[in-house]
């Protein structure tokens, strides 16, 4: 596909339609941080960079770039970790963060109306404070919910409340060409032809642009509380989550964490974790409306634990300390990518009793590819985040061991009927994975679905299965 | 598009494919049941039925009617409303209840893959037996769980529990070339490409047909009480359902009902309801682990009801007493079926606030038009399931009658926001009112995506968005 490079006549045109010309920056103009999203290694910096402020600006845009084949990618806060976001074709870059609005609380339908840049934290807090919930809570609190929509994130309260994906009842979209879909609503239950809504939810931009997202609420439960809990060794510690599950009480999140990370995170915060005396953590939450229904619920995992080789369990239940652990928790991915020069990160999801197997295998390959290897994630759900490690590696070993030890990871996670990415999706980075992982049929369909949508192939072009 | 007319050599070829000759039916041997579904108004015959068994029968059957231009249309129980499993373009109709094992509880993953041919029910007794809960719940317990994935059947808890498409892990499908395709699996998150999981979800077997399905279950709640509230008026009663969602106290479901609807399920049933002297009610349940929880939530719920209106509130929380009201509630379109000549139905969802405006609306429908239309529903998701009675009416005068109802009530349904289906589907009868319902670019992406899927349209030809 021969793109058209960005000439003085599109510039006049998109001045056109975007009114404010403190909304567009051009050649030295953009920010370098425009180039890149938060792992850094996917760089291209675009032609151009809009921030429109509403659907009819990025209507207008879409129509102009499809007809005269330039690419365009839209961009939220840049938090991800597979460059989806980066512009690697060049062309426009969309920064959607100035779409920042809350638009509407319906309390008779419990949903929340916003547009894409919205960050998680406001979203989280303005229903906080009038005793509403979104359950989905990925670590990186920073987020666009454009950006989670288009991931489909997870984050860590998926044990118990699932996923982004159900939480999204309607969406407005703008697609390649210019046109402006209304997918979905405030409806709590759809069978109206294919579910379009769903095929753009974790498509990473390349089939439409979210310009507005009406999110299904819960009423805030009344009651949290953590519990901290201490192993010997990390399989003990992952080996009791199977029992967990099965015992019938259901977490609201299960995480786990070795003592390196905490360490890590204690350097990197300044502030001491309630115990670094273990070598391995588990971190559970669990949520309720009666201290009675809570404390009957962690009873029991604290039994289930303590059977299975736990060495004590610390239970949290004034916010402070859950503040302190939570803000540890958030502060692992920051910490280890201070800790070192370089990393990349494998998100494979696996059944949910192949974790512990799974992290084992990460250790085996850190003697293996002699290379250091972090991790942390969701016990609960099988979604694990591995980081591997350039440290003092010249560029060329690093290469080259990152390639080995990526292939061994995601064949492994195959061979576990794994999945390559659990939240943060294919994007630029991990397309060699996907296609490895999913048969032919599979991929083509992908490809066929990305036709359908986007014909001229200007929308994100280059990303997921392409 | 030509179909290839089924001859002598196709059903060699088929004879070869299924071994067993007692699972293949031809000519005068194919039961007229295979003609139409539950509603009956949509009518052919297919020109074989097969009664597959396995994934591979149905992949060899796929690609010799692929190669060949035969239609293949996939069915279940029979028990839609749409005309969805009726073969409109004759050919081959692959029955598929005879692939109806459980074929794996996994404990440790909270997961259950079944054939697509289990019923309902046949899933409820399973887990429920083990203390375990598969949350939706269609009225119609003998569908097959393969029809409920291919509606996205919603149910009666999909007010606190949400709708299958959020229970389906993983799919193992066939496509119209014959390919196996295995999609999701038991993992909790996902985000590796396009979902197609979520596309075949709600495509009413136009895309694929579904061999296996891994489903996510819940630990069983330990209590259940049902409330049975009397109202003056229907009004009232589905006016209060605003403020019970507003009141942060989420019910399992939220059903209403109209004395009609409960004398004639007296009489269909031969069994009294608990209580008939009220023009209409609400009928809440509430799940929960202690009676404490329940008791805390449905007294809040209870104390709503009768500030706005509610004339009284029953508590059912005996296994016989529920049992007989949800029985009652069970048969309402057989009752309603029964009281009349012949129907035709609306299925329509709107946001939850809206139902009253509808109901309301029907009953204007139901002057303006002269004729007998009947409604219950979800009063809780917005989903409303109307019925239009022929009673005596002459054929002609019939059909134009219900033509102009169905043109309002849909019309009024876009005007409130609502969607087409809820949770009956598009099928071959609502096609009309699905183009009406959604713009050009929304229906021409649909059918982009079926030609993708079935490059020879040969799966379920002349449904949902053809």
């Amino acid at each position: 596909m021969n793109y058209k490079k960005i000439d003085k006549k599109d510039i006049e045109v998109i001045n056109e339609i975007i009114i404010d010309k403190d909304r567009i920056f051009i050649g030295e103009n953009i920010n370098e941080d425009y180039s890149h999203d938060e792992l850094g290694n996917v760089k291209e910096l675009p032609d151009i960079v809009i921030q429109p402020l509403n659907t009819y600006e990025i209507s207008k845009i879409m129509k102009y770039a499809n007809e005269n084949f330039i690419p365009v990618t839209p961009r939220g806060s840049g938090t991800g970790l597979v460059g989806a976001a980066v512009p690697i074709k060049g062309g426009i870059l969309l920064d959607l963060s100035k779409m920042n609005k809350i638009l509407e609380l319906d309390e008779e339908n419990l949903t929340l109306t916003v547009e894409p840049g919205v960050l998680l934290m406001e979203i989280t807090k303005y229903v906080e404070e009038r005793e509403l919930f979104y359950p989905p809570d990925p670590g990186e609190k920073t987020a666009t919910i454009g950006g989670n929509i288009n991931t489909n994130a997870g984050g860590m309260r998926a044990v118990k409340y699932g996923v982004t994906r159900d939480y999204v009842r309607g969406l407005e979209v703008v697609l390649a060409n210019g046109e402006v879909l209304q997918l979905g609503g405030k409806v709590v239950k759809n069978s109206s032809g294919y579910s379009l809504k769903d095929m753009i939810i974790g498509s990473e931009g390349t089939l439409a642009i979210i310009t507005k997202a009406t999110l299904k609420l819960l009423p805030l439960p009344k009651k949290a509380i953590s519990l901290l809990v201490p192993f010997e060794e990390l399989e003990d510690a992952i080996d009791t989550v199977p029992f967990i599950i099965k015992s019938k009480s259901i977490p609201t999140a299960i995480e786990f964490m070795q003592k390196q990370a905490i360490l890590d995170s204690e350097e990197f915060l300044g502030k001491k974790f309630p115990d670094n005396s273990s070598e391995a953590y588990l971190l559970l939450t669990f949520d309720g409306n009666s201290k009675e229904e809570v404390e009957k619920a962690y009873e029991k995992v604290a039994e289930i634990c303590l059977k299975y080789g736990a060495l004590d369990v610390y239970i949290s239940d004034t916010e402070e300390r859950q503040e302190s652990i939570w803000t540890a928790r958030g502060s692992f991915l920051e910490a280890i990518k201070a800790s070192t020069t370089e990393m990349d990160e494998v998100d494979v999801v696996v059944p949910r009793n192949k974790v512990a197997e799974f992290v084992k295998f990460t250790h085996t390959m850190e003697k293996k590819h002699d290379i250091r290897i972090k991790s942390f994630g969701h016990a609960g759900d099988g979604n694990l985040h591995i980081y591997i490690l350039k440290d003092n590696l010249e560029e060329d070993q690093w290469n080259s061991k990152l390639h080995k030890v990526m292939e061994d990871m995601y064949s492994k996670a195959k061979e576990l009927k794994g999945q390559v990415s659990g939240e943060h999706g294919i994007g630029y980075a991990k397309k060699g994975y996907l296609k490895q992982s999913l048969s032919n049929d599979a991929m083509a369909l992908m490809e066929g679905i990305k036709k359908v949508f986007d014909t001229n192939n200007i929308l994100n072009p280059g990303k997921v299965c392409q």
